[in-house]
């Protein structure tokens, strides 16, 4: 059997050897957000059929307005904001969890004077959003 | 487009709609563990690859040792504990991640003066644990 168990520390909205990445690359708009893959695709990692991100908007920041058909599990860990799900939208708070449904627009706002954290799982396969302009 | 989208409210570690139940049925060893399915399996939802539950384990119990062939994925969301993975254990807090790799046995102890709660993802369709006595 090969062990590849782990824990990642966490220290201040960071984890041991996960890197800070930027949200998307290309010209799509959002602004301040960053991504880190926590669990699900690291390297040695066995596959798993879905992928464990954290996102972190600043505050002011909000991300991409898009859809796609693979669904989201979100659960918020940091700060506050709104989230618009088709033509609704909530405010969010630790922990509150949001289910986004396949093809509905959605889009996330940090609107408190800290960052909004989430963590937001994903199958590994899926589609590529659709970018709403 | 049939939008389920929605938002389970948080509040002292419960949430809107999602019962509290047992954690496991049968006669296997654990004590004063509670489980939550917060997204995934609910009724209304499309059926995602993966589901995400939240357990929570008061002070001085424990989890089931077992093991499975499918891996978790968890963060730790409240409290203090101690996760045994094969023959290491570590520490865990808030906001630590946890990554069992299949067939890996395992076990959560809550070691603070409150309740040890965290989130773990797992396949949909999955293998059933094999309770280590």
């Amino acid at each position: 059997m090969d062990d590849r168990s782990k824990v990642l520390r966490f220290g201040g909205f960071r984890w041991d050897g996960v890197p800070v990445r930027e949200y998307k690359t290309g010209d799509v708009p959002y602004r301040d957000v960053t991504r880190q893959t926590l669990l699900g695709e690291a390297a040695g990692e066995e596959p798993f059929s879905f992928v464990t991100r954290y996102f972190e908007i600043q505050p002011g920041g909000y991300s991409t307005l898009e859809r796609h058909q693979h669904p989201h599990a979100v659960v918020v860990i940091r700060g506050r904001g709104r989230v618009m799900l088709g033509d609704r939208s909530y405010e969010i708070a630790p922990f509150d969890c949001v289910y986004v449904s396949p093809g509905v627009a959605h889009q996330f706002r940090a609107t408190g004077d800290e960052p909004l954290g989430f963590l937001c799982t994903v199958d590994r396969v899926r589609d590529g959003p659709e970018v709403i302009p």
